[in-house]
């Protein structure tokens, strides 16, 4: 029997009950953006990392949940391994788009249903699992773990910067597994090595008083169309950002990151199809649209709303207020407090000063080494593991809290496959994962920290 | 005593019962918009233009509401003065800013508080009572009158063109009284000879079939952002809309109009402090602010929806449609049809032939001679009854369906003083008048009835 098939089996033989911790995790109403059961979500979890036999601490800074920290101490505790993941979902609503209670995971056609079985508490249970499994075939960890499980992912992450900074000495490690990569719809499994930042800007702007009877428009300054000018001139005619200074910090890409873009799978007609779509903007395709999917940022308008909105309604007003979203999507290394002053130079240069420019919330992009150690041993594994090939990505193309642990703790991290698929409907109704993937998680976990302790720090 | 006296001390006599007439023509909801109360109010009218002695006809189209038609035969057969009024209402929302119920008009402090009041049942019960009181003094009526009633003024007289084409023979005129001019803030009397158009268009662009993750904001189109082009595209830098064609049909104001606007009053520290502004805009004042007012064709956003709007909230959401109204005062001799017909043919060369515009309603400008029969007579007698002189406007800056009538049917139009004052909540929560200028207008339009008879045709 190969190594890999004993880990299989040993994962076999426990997998009915994995599969209730599972149940059990997703049976906690644990919504960080309602402040909903994320105690008795911690309970459990600290029980689990308990009974696995770490010491467990809870770090929080004013205001904060808490972010659970269970360490297992190696037998070579000069090399440290941190996992982490958060123990939070996304809220449940519209409630009535639910096929099966939301807190009370169900199965069905070899899936599991429930809030957070995908996003992400598959992969943290299946962490869970791989850390006995590995006990149970081999004792003692060869390196320490820091098992580092936070509770606000999934409502901006507010204070985890401040966590990692208060407790940076208690979180120095080597290198990081991240939340978890993906199996794309058609089952190949698929990591990354970082993400794109987030800045979320909303403009503001008042003119007059109050609505007006619009005849006024030829005197009476209008918030609608200055908000409007004001997105305008953020962009050329082609949709290109043109901010000074905006594209300054981008980082191209390097050659190994060109040759996994080569890689990369994109169904360009399923896309399409699914958009409603016969063109991409700008005539995108092959590698430059995998190339602007990750390299590219973007400047999206999230929301506007002015005035009168009934539609097929009339009313002739002119709107005393407008008022604008816009989500950046950053690349490495551009940075979201830098942008969001460019942004606002811009505006006052262009003669939108008096529009006031927000910041709701901002991430910045990560990139970690792509020839890590943990890199190095997940992607060997993945290689003897997994029947398909592994398709890595640099970085994933949405917002994670990478940054903090990636460059604040300067540790690199890596995201190898988890248990979602792209149609798991994270943060949507019916969340679901393939209870098959959540054992195939389990065993390849087991397998790459078995690989990580024999890999040679790079 | 004189003659003008002699008509205030008949008006003063009867005073009592027309504030119950006016009362009771305000008890009806005759809300166009919903359909409301239209049938009660019409058979009110007809009783009373009948109790006067005129021979009534309903006149309709399919689908439309009644307009009455109450004629009056004259002594001299040739010649002949319509009076136009509404009596429809808006609606009364939101009802609970009223300090009293909209349906049961109130007297407070001189002032008679009811919907309906100002806009337009003041003035047409007013003109009613001007009818009794003249023919009470003087007998018949020298020249027939036409007292013309349409009941969906309010909800943007959609049938009131095709009325007039389908009656045109019943309702041939000389002069047309039109719906009322106004007191200025200081109690000085205004009238005007014509209005504003007003084309109100509807953008809609639905990009992709679905709202999605802002992630895919590098390859999927923004419907935000197209829309949003396509709005700024109207106007240059100085918001001068820059429609091929769209100011070639504008005709300049004349000697007298020019006149007429040095005479015009407009306190400028009085509106910007009411909107809070230090500037109007380009810096307008003077006579180029009045000639901008009366001159200049508008385009103003009423509205722009798109995407996520909850003021403070975050969702990173490339949103799959988005929406625009645009209401449009044209000025003559714009045309609404022509006009629409331009911005589309605008759209589509600008590269944004794929968003749907729609024309939810237009009324054209319209214009009468300043020096017609009824409008001489009007300022004659305006000169002599009121104490402050009269501010006589080319057009009203607002909109009214003038152009059937003026244009349409080819009889020029005068509005001369009436009923309400800038401060009356047209359209608003507690809508009021002063008792006095409802007694005032009585008198007034008596005195105007008996000099138009006196007065030669130009």
């Amino acid at each position: 029997m190969s190594e890999l098939d004993r880990i299989r089996s040993a994962v076999t033989s426990s997998s009915d009950r994995f599969l209730q911790h599972l149940k059990h995790a997703c049976s906690f109403p644990s919504i960080s953006a309602e402040g909903l059961g994320l105690a008795d979500m911690a309970i459990w979890l600290e029980g689990r990392l308990l009974d696995l036999g770490a010491k467990v601490s809870r770090l929080s800074v004013p205001g904060s949940p808490e972010a659970l920290l269970g360490e297992f101490v190696g037998a070579d505790s000069d090399r440290t391994l941190m996992i982490y993941d958060h123990y939070d979902v996304q809220p449940v609503d519209p409630l009535d788009l639910w096929d099966s209670p939301p807190f009370e995971a169900t199965e069905r056609d070899g899936k599991l249903y429930a809030r957070g079985a995908a996003d992400n508490k598959g992969d943290l249970v299946a962490r869970l699992a791989a850390l006995e499994v590995y006990q149970e075939l081999y004792g003692q960890f060869p390196y320490n773990i820091k098992f580092f499980v936070e509770g606000e992912e999934e409502s901006g992450s507010v204070y985890f910067e401040r966590i990692c900074e208060a407790f940076s000495e208690e979180l120095k490690s080597d290198d990081c597994v991240w939340e978890g990569g993906w199996f794309d719809l058609d089952g190949r499994p698929e990591m990354y090595y970082g993400c794109k930042g987030l800045l979320y800007m909303e403009l503001h702007h008042k003119a007059i008083t109050g609505d007006q009877h619009s005849s006024i428009a030829v005197y009476a300054p209008s918030a609608a169309w200055h908000v409007l000018r004001a997105l305008a001139s953020l962009k050329d005619s082609e949709g290109n950002v043109v901010v000074d200074g905006f594209h300054d910090r981008i980082v191209p890409p390097g050659t190994r990151e060109k040759e996994l873009l080569d890689a990369m799978q994109f169904n360009e007609e399923a896309m399409k199809k699914r958009l409603g779509i016969t063109e991409f903007v700008k005539g995108l395709r092959g590698n430059d649209l995998k190339y602007e999917l990750l390299y590219a940022p973007t400047a999206n308008i999230a929301g506007f709303n002015t005035g009168y909105t009934v539609p097929g309604g009339q009313k002739t007003v002119l709107p005393a207020e407008a008022m604008a979203k816009i989500d950046f999507r950053l690349v490495p290394d551009q940075d979201g407090t830098e942008i969001a002053g460019l942004v606002r130079r811009h505006l006052k240069e262009k003669g939108f000063g008096d529009i006031q420019a927000h910041v709701l919330s901002h991430e910045n992009p990560s990139r970690s080494p792509l020839d890590s150690t943990l890199g190095r041993a997940a992607e060997a594994t993945a290689a003897q593991w997994f029947k398909d090939p592994l398709t890595i990505y640099p970085y994933m193309w949405a917002t994670g809290p990478m940054f903090p642990i990636a460059q604040g703790l300067g540790i690199p991290i890596c995201s190898p496959p988890g248990v979602g698929r792209p149609d798991s409907n994270l943060h949507a109704p019916n969340e679901h994962i393939h209870i098959d993937d959540f054992y195939d998680i389990i065993g390849y976990t087991v397998a790459y920290l078995r690989e990580y302790g024999q890999t040679d720090p790079s």
